[in-house]
């Protein structure tokens, strides 16, 4: 049987994958950024088909790999990761560079950054894979640490959006939860779980302008789900 | 202009991936293993097409994924990461347990496996992408974490073998390299580099016992490099 446990031992980074030009160019959050060959240097990306980053590299055949560091501020990771580029200028007020592909490189919170050139779309059902060599590469800055995926969950407390390629189905993982008697709380915005078994303060007694942890929802944005 | 150096920020964990039955089974350490896709819960991994374990895949169809954790032991690092298994059985005096697939787990140091059936196989040049649905996942360990890439790099001081995806040639970093006027010695098993001007001791004043830390070679295979 399989343990959904299991699928967080494997390790991966964080990346803003961007796509586009200065007219129209979004990113979105991704932990499924690897190379698949030295000579020559060749990456893959993984991007749900309903992405919107995804119609853009299809589009310009480039996408951008902009490399997060662990300080990353929760906006980034909200708005690139939680939020649809259909709905907003996810660039908009970022400190972004436009790198020899057109592609939007976003420099706020990333520790270096990749460029590739598409050379294969690969169909894995519900997810493109995109295989790109690399045009150019870059460091930004050298005292940060890169975030990793475990970081991102057990540190910042972050989970994956739904359409994310790790994304696990709250039920496949309740069979070894632990429970408790006291209030659990839901972000309606990413789902985030705020449970008072597992923390020190009440999701009660945190002051009114705390904001959700993975997306920067406000407060009220929290519902009760269990009695 | 790439700077290879970039290409150490993107984050990936340590496996062995396991192939073949209970007569030959063999396995490779490889940092190219990710998910794909959640549903089905799909992942991949990159083989170079001259590995013995990749031919292994291709026959049986299955592979196992043994998540190393930190305190992995230079002897697994060095003999599943550096040795081919045309020369020696790299699973003997291993704990090793056969999967639902068959394929051989590799239980020394490790906090997990998955078991993959593949569906499919990519040609990327000098690697293969094998893409495999998983059949099975076990945790093994809580209490050890996962070892990442850039633990093996930093801490272990370990390199990436020359079919690796992630293997840099020497020339491509040089360009920035620190360089002193002490000796440098490198393994002629591995290729490690044992750099006195980057060392509290010096390479000379180390105990003749000492191995190297990636392949555990003894320290009469370190040749002087420099002048």
């Amino acid at each position: 049987m399989i343990d959904y446990h299991t699928l967080f031992t494997i390790t991966y980074g964080m990346y803003i994958i961007g796509a586009g030009d200065r007219d129209h160019g979004n990113g979105f959050i991704s932990n499924t950024v690897f190379q698949l060959t030295s000579e020559p240097p060749r990456f893959a990306a993984s991007c749900n088909k309903d992405n919107y980053t995804g119609s853009l590299i299809e589009k310009h055949q480039h996408f951008s790999v902009s490399v997060l560091h662990q300080k990353a501020q929760t906006d980034i990771l909200g708005t690139f990761g939680f939020k649809s580029g259909r709905d907003l200028n996810k660039l908009e007020g970022r400190n972004v560079k436009y790198g020899i592909s057109g592609s939007p490189i976003i420099l706020d919170d990333s520790i270096a950054y990749l460029e590739c050139q598409v050379v294969e779309k690969i169909d894995m059902g519900t997810h493109w894979l995109f295989i790109g060599d690399l045009i150019d590469a870059q460091l930004l800055n050298s005292t940060e640490e890169a975030m990793s995926y475990a970081y991102y969950h057990q540190i910042k407390k972050g989970k994956a959006p739904k359409n994310a390629p790790t994304f696990i189905a709250k039920e496949k993982l309740v069979q070894t939860k632990e429970t408790g008697d006291k209030a659990i709380y839901e972000c309606s915005v990413c789902g985030d779980i705020y449970d008072n078994n597992q923390e020190d303060i009440l999701f009660e007694d945190l002051p009114e302008d705390w904001t959700c942890p993975v997306c920067g929802a406000e407060k009220e944005n929290f519902i009760k789900i269990n009695n």
